[in-house]
């Protein structure tokens, strides 16, 4: 039976002018010669010249740099395409009590609006770090019990508008009741559902969320209005992207306890929920006796969590592994390492891994903790391995070391720039607290 | 007590570098180092270039006119301004069924595309027929019974971006599993909430609507995908915005039964659900003895959605009167019109029209159907008036007239042109079915 995305598409395919009908043809040069006359009714409307005033400038020429590559684009895109990158393989940061990944939506428009407007490293961090906790607290209203939250949506489009929005507009130095509408605008825009997750969208959705928080500051700006209570007020964002959501958790202890702290770098390219298995995976093809290809039963137990979005035992494709709890164990079983390698369409493609996939078995425990996991694999030889992670790598309880940090910059680096521009653009982030004009360090990533 | 948007404001805009705690700064510093280096680790990423070609030959120079403007945009740009123009005064079309405005969205990326994609006025107009049955159809699965719906989202939000990719797909060609990622791309940047219902939201989330779908088919059209199943799937379109979907409604009947014959040019420029009462109200205004300076009450039955939507007995400016039925009501029996002029600021602040907003008392009744109200009127002199309107002007019953559709056209065709151009742009949209080139009626349209 076919889909009915499909059946859709099919009709918009096949559709020829003669396939309408006449009545069908007349109706629509009527909504036509009605929508046109409306298009010039409203030409003069406010809120239509505040729009215009607001993308006018930013539909002209190359503006802004696209990080890693030798291009510009303008503001709007640069952030989008900046952004996306960032989320591409699914190795950027967690704030695992929401789920999101809020980083890449804040710095991108942010690296942006500093190709314009001097701002000082220190100033951009600070910015950056509003835009973070903003995004989670906006998720935290939605996600964190008491909350009862749905978990149909993409978190990261859904509350990264708002960080993003709220650091360009901290960045800008806009008012107070222009700060409120550019949340408010921000939230108007949140989009994304996990039924894409492991198709483009996953990084395409987050760079949307970049846009549109950039775009919602920069409206609010020329003055283009939502409400006073966008976030909280009857059917607006916490009424509509959570079954109950939590008001108190976007503003207790505001500015005292950072929830951006709770932002973890990520240590592997895939799904954060899978995390902690392959710490226990790294932690057994460590030990003596173990042979991958002898593996006959791997048994999983995991936070229901990583089975609700990443239990994908057969994943056909790169984008699908990047949210397969199995590929990932087979492959960080078989080849001892869970880098960016571990996750290509060759890994997806290699057999050895493959056979191990399908001897993987995962159990949901409410017990285990969503930073956690215990992994045990037998072998045909009789062997067998056990091992209890009680906070993964890049959990909060065990963050990843300046050392690791660095070296997953440089093997991201590379993938990009020649080996001593890596490491100059490495030292010159290093340095943003103390640089006197934050562009610099875009002008310098690139490709 | 202050709201929680005002909260999160507050502190975006006072907050300082110095207020953050030594290790919150630090670990913005090192957020930006991680997310940095994953910006160079997916700048070649599949997905990165297909967006990236996608939007570079979009970020230059202007493409695209600005209906009744001057200007020219950028296509997405372009495509964003003229469709909030044909919203900006609420005064565009509804289909009823799922309230939604589709024209605008659809229209508005057609008109951009027509002007780099050589496009005959009739393949033009199937275009747009398609676009619009497709966001009639996304709409009707998540509105129409059996379906549940719920209320709270802003459906030309959620919609339309749907129909605009359908559109664009139609036009340019794209093969059917690029559409179906169309389709998908544009679902998931759904969004919109009834929250921002009355601020300048009301036409610009349609804007973004509309430009979200362009830019979803000229992603697809690239390569960049999303489900296969992503309006049907689990945690998808569907799942995401209503209660209980119901799917066949997308698909039965399809290319037979057009649902987009019942989407309606509007009558009066303000919320679809007021438009049966000012018909009674008009009406009553034609009454020997009536005076609107005598009215003591008026009382009104409507259909329990129009309060849901619209009762706002004391809108305090132009954007929420536009969605307020007392202040329609008021200002149509005052004045013994319904136009623009009505909806303005100063009719919002006529001291007539506010005298008489305050004697209204709405009830809402559901033997009466949202294409019907019941308008009672008594005066201080004891003459009293009652008009039941069956099926409104603007109703599927009962259409705008041909003479009353162009004479919509020029009210607002005035107010960005001459007369005498106002009158040839109205005959070069009558003769859109048989331009050789689409692109001329966008740029007779220049103001």
């Amino acid at each position: 039976m076919t889909g009915t995305t499909r059946q859709l598409a099919a009709f918009v395919c096949r559709t020829k002018t003669s396939d309408l009908p006449q009545n069908v043809q007349e109706e629509a040069g009527r909504a036509f010669l009605n929508i046109a006359g409306c298009m010039l009714g409203g030409a003069h409307h406010d809120a239509v010249e505040r729009t215009f005033r607001t993308v006018a400038p930013l539909s002209g020429g190359p503006q802004a740099h696209v990080i890693g590559r030798t291009e510009t684009l303008g503001l709007l895109d640069a952030t989008m395409v900046n952004c996306q990158a960032s989320a591409a393989h699914a190795f950027d940061d967690t704030h695992l009590a929401t789920v999101i990944h809020p980083a890449g939506p804040i710095a991108g428009p942010l690296l942006a609006e500093a190709e314009r407007t001097a701002t000082t490293g220190a100033e951009f961090l600070t910015a950056l770090a509003i835009g973070i906790e903003i995004a989670c607290r906006a998720a935290s209203m939605l996600m964190t019990p008491p909350a009862e939250p749905e978990l149909g949506w993409y978190m990261t489009g859904i509350a990264c508008p708002i960080g993003a929005a709220a650091a360009i507009a901290h960045l800008r130095g806009l008012s107070e009741d222009h700060t409120v509408m550019a949340l408010g605008l921000a939230a108007t825009e949140s989009a994304g559902f996990r039924q894409t997750h492991g198709s483009m969208c996953t990084s395409l959705v987050p760079a949307q969320a970049a846009r549109a928080g950039y775009l919602a500051a920069l409206l609010a700006e020329q003055g283009v209005t939502a409400k006073e209570e966008t976030l909280e007020g009857a059917r607006g964002f916490a009424d509509s992207f959570a079954a109950k959501a939590h008001l108190p958790h976007a503003t207790d202890g505001l500015g005292e306890r950072w929830e951006m702290q709770a932002n973890m770098a990520k240590p592997y390219p895939c799904g954060i929920v899978i995390h902690p298995a392959l710490d226990g995976c790294l932690e057994i093809t460590r030990q003596p006796g173990f042979n991958a290809a002898k593996i006959t039963r791997v048994s999983l137990s995991v936070d229901p969590l990583c089975l609700y979005l990443c239990d994908r035992p057969t994943p056909p494709d790169s984008q699908l592994a990047q949210v397969s709890l199995q590929h990932w164990v087979a492959a960080t079983l078989v080849r001892g390492a869970a880098g960016i390698a571990e996750g290509n369409e060759a890994a997806v493609a290699d057999p050895d891994i493959q056979a191990v996939r399908g001897r993987i078995e995962a159990k949901p425990d409410e017990k285990v903790g969503r930073a956690s996991a215990i992994v045990r694999v037998e072998q045909s030889d009789g062997a067998s391995f056990e091992h209890h992670v009680d906070h993964g790598i890049g959990s909060l309880e065990r963050p990843m070391s300046p050392a690791q940090l660095d070296a997953k910059f440089m093997a991201q680096a590379l993938m990009a720039l020649p080996e001593a521009d890596a490491t100059a653009v490495l030292q010159r982030c290093k340095d943003m607290p103390q640089l006197k004009n934050a562009a610099d360090v875009a002008k310098v990533m690139m490709g």
